[in-house]
């Protein structure tokens, strides 16, 4: 088994997403092939079952199927983090153990729509924790957009205190510049102690979420391998080089970010990069006229005019 | 096999409980007294794997399960919907195959939170009955306190044009007499055919409703047999007797109607009346306290007092 | 000047309706008449520009106008709250300072629908209480089903320690019970201080809502004489006779507390009563057709053979 | 007065900031500053008292007397359109008689929260515009994410069929480009007459916009001298220069359009440009830290380095 996601993970840690075939079917098949792209894109560890991933839509004994398809797959080469947020507890622990078991290194748990006071998320994190038990390592997904359910930086903060499990913060709250930043001062390791935080949000504030103390990406951008070539040149101190690279794919990551339009948008993406055999998205889920398909071509045609790179084919490595 | 639902449907079709252990496990003993109880209330049909039913905190198998143990426990006794709303299509036509399969008159399915316009609704409704086939009765349930998803008379009308195996609508909207109304009024056998059109809510407007033309009540109101009574004095023409009936269990069903309280509730009272063994919500859900149990309690003895029936003992049986 | 609110207050304090001609304007020839009628209901206070006042309907000048004229009518008699919230501060202070300066014992004030963590509602509502000033006594108003904001029980009782001047709780959260139990029991005099706590949501659980500590009652029920006869009899010592009372007004009651339904009827009913002259809604908002009219007579009638009153003449005197 | 608003609007009509001093009051003095340097800008038009413009924290006074003011300073040199959505028709009606009286070319409304089906959206309109005469141009505002409220494509064209003041769609759904798509090419003037279609959205899209037929651009984009340039070069058919131009800004872009955050970044940079004296948000507001600050001053450095345009001083005019 690897090693469990503690409060030093960094990097970029994609949401992969699911294949399917035209009917709607996991295209099994593609499962690897999807792995082997990630893992060529140099991440630092992957993301199974969030949205991007289509979790909701899959059946229990799916998920559970890709997410030991994928754990095999991946042979502990980066870890691997598994989303199992469920109406119902006892549907996500199950799935948790499932995950660990498999040999990933911690699951991301977002709070029910539910809950509408802090007080109601300590409860219900404080339960879940309970029943999943203290080894599981969580990643806090503080996502409103989708959730329904807010939390302050200070009401974050006072949660993890009492839950050493809870490792990783999921930043993607919009607005959310300050809040990351409130929780990048508090959990100094002196007031709170630490914990790693990761950004989503499409990815669209990445560079000034690395100035505020980020450690990590995860989104379902689907050039990963431009992430991670940005996450090492912040790191590298190139901070300029960094962003300059991340502006000149900013029209292609906006546009990806639409919520529910950007998914079948990504998934054409990895489909022409060969990261999937099939783009499909399952129902009930967006698909891409051709209209969608032009602006698409423009998008990347430009891309490539921008960057001197092509915007189709393998990943590329960095140097 | 049960005969197929058609939209002649009326009376009493409760939602049924989830029985559940202590430590959160389905109660399989208790399915069958339940099923019982219910059957000895005289209601004219159940609907499995409602909210009442806390169904979205179930496994796929275990909803499967249930779905399969309950119809063969009712054995052909009353007709049985089931409930198979899901995020994704594909889930949903499965457990709907297995219901059919098993014996259930129909389905009921809400549209998803994510349809903001009744043109996507509409959308949606063409996809999830193309994939079900056209020999699978549905009810649609317009709840949109709870799917945050709205549609209005007109909408709902013009659904049903293109759709002839939606035969039903669960009408829930508050407020929502006026729609009641237009539904009734326009689906009337000559402008557009006839859909049956059944009333949840918790009950709330029960005689306005009836009075309104709705032919049957879907709730999950731990005094089904009461349902029975008053629907019963309603069609025999007394209304006011029937109403009266009702009036005098208000102040319980009223209680009971609060959303998120309310289920612990019921399953406490369905509990002191003998329908399952523990009131137990499953996680996360909530649990009566000293307090709420004080006044469930002087709200049953005020009930008895007013009725001079028994407030908790089994189901009364109509004279 | 009347004396300002503390937590002390108690009884039934009516949101006032703003009375309009059929043509929409503000008929002012029926307020005096309306507050007359209120006092002759022996309430203990009153409300103005509340939602049930259609106060977000008026314009900055009628709101303005309608506090003066209708406090100079009061005279003193019973104390006035008046609704102030706004999305802007200093709207919301402008009218707290016209309606204190005319008479007005204090202002209600609900978090704004942009609060979505109560370490903002907490910011909002100092930066307000800074600008109003120490001397202007603040109703909180909970009622997220509208305000779109939620606090629990903790966050409010965390907010009233460094601002002496909110000294009431205005509670209409739903569920919301446990919550009132809390606070209640939070604010003891000892833990922290005491505030006066009103209860709402239609009245729709005014007896439990009574038997957990509630000291008032603010809805815009249109029988707040029954309210005023329940309440005494309560603090009489006589729970029973007064559930009694109230059971039997609550299927108006409930039939009133429909959102955006309910308001027509009640005017309507206050119409009828004589409170006021004409049952005209201001636009945008609803208006009753003939179904819902002679849905709303069966409901007065079987009231009056319930109650043995009348459903319809003048405010009855308590005893 | 300047010629009414009709279906051939096209170009840039920025929302307006409205300027405040430090403690909140209307600086009026920065106004017609203000003003001169839209103008300086060649906008094509402007628009008064949207979100932007803070338009629901100002008092009935302020809102009439700032759009007099502004419509004065303006003097016919370019089309004005008015925000005017209102929770009461009354106040949208006198606001909007106000507008026009005093020039401005027509008024924009969106529908309220409390319209959740697209037959009370299209009953709202109706009564509205019978309210308002026949002859004030209406823009209808679609911006779901803020108002609450949605409409389809096929909705929208069939609200204008009967009413012919409604000539402007005012786009800003987001996802939304399908819609924009639909609703051109519905309203070709043969299927249903041409509305103009202008976006917003903060401008996130605005190349594909274009490409799909937007007729303009109405947001609070701090450069709206850059947009016009961007809708000039677009329109003499350089498409690609004038999508270099959009993604060279593009990170500020983005940065500017975070809900919440963006109108304090969006009045930071009007300062610095020298529009406004004051960048103060009126309470409740957002307010911007060092680090918020820190942030702009390097995302402005980079924008310099990128364009080889000050980003700062006064706006740059087309060649």
């Amino acid at each position: 088994m690897s090693r469990l996601l503690d409060a030093n993970a960094m990097g970029v840690y994609p949401i992969a997403a699911t294949p399917f075939t035209e009917d709607g079917e996991i295209d099994w098949g593609s499962v690897e092939q999807m792995i082997e792209f990630y893992l060529r894109c140099k991440v630092h560890g992957l993301t199974l079952l969030g949205l991007m991933g289509e979790a909701q839509k899959l059946s229990d004994s799916e998920a559970a199927e890709l997410t030991r398809v994928a754990l095999r797959l991946v042979a502990g080469r980066v870890p691997v983090i598994v989303g199992v947020s469920s109406p119902g507890t006892a549907n996500l622990v199950a799935l948790s153990h499932i995950a660990i078991n498999a040999g990933a290194c911690g699951v991301m748990i977002a709070p029910l729509n539910v809950l509408k006071t802090e007080v109601q998320v300590a409860t219900y994190f404080a339960d879940v924790i309970k029943a999943l038990g203290p080894d599981v390592p969580v990643c806090y997904q503080d996502y409103p957009q989708s959730s329904q359910s807010d939390i302050s930086a200070a009401g974050f903060v006072k949660l993890i205190d009492p839950h050493d499990s809870i490792v990783m913060f999921k930043h993607e709250d919009c607005p959310g510049l300050k809040k990351l930043t409130a929780v990048r001062k508090a959990c100094d390791g002196k007031q709170h102690r630490r914990v790693a935080i990761f950004v989503g949000n499409g990815g669209l504030y990445v560079p000034q979420e690395l100035h505020r103390g980020a450690d990590g990406i995860r989104t379902g951008f689907a050039y990963p391998d431009v992430l991670v070539e940005i996450f090492e040149l912040f790191g590298a101190g190139q901070a300029d080089a960094a962003e300059d690279l991340y502006d000149a794919y900013l029209p292609v990551l906006r546009h990806e970010q639409q919520p529910g339009f950007g998914l079948p948008v990504r998934k054409e993406i990895l489909r022409r990069r060969g990261a999937i055999k099939c783009a499909a998205v399952r129902q009930p889920g967006g698909r891409l006229d051709a209209d969608d398909l032009a602006e698409l071509d423009r998008l990347m045609r430009r891309l490539e005019a921008r960057t001197h790179r092509p915007a189709i084919p393998q990943p590329r490595r960095t140097a």
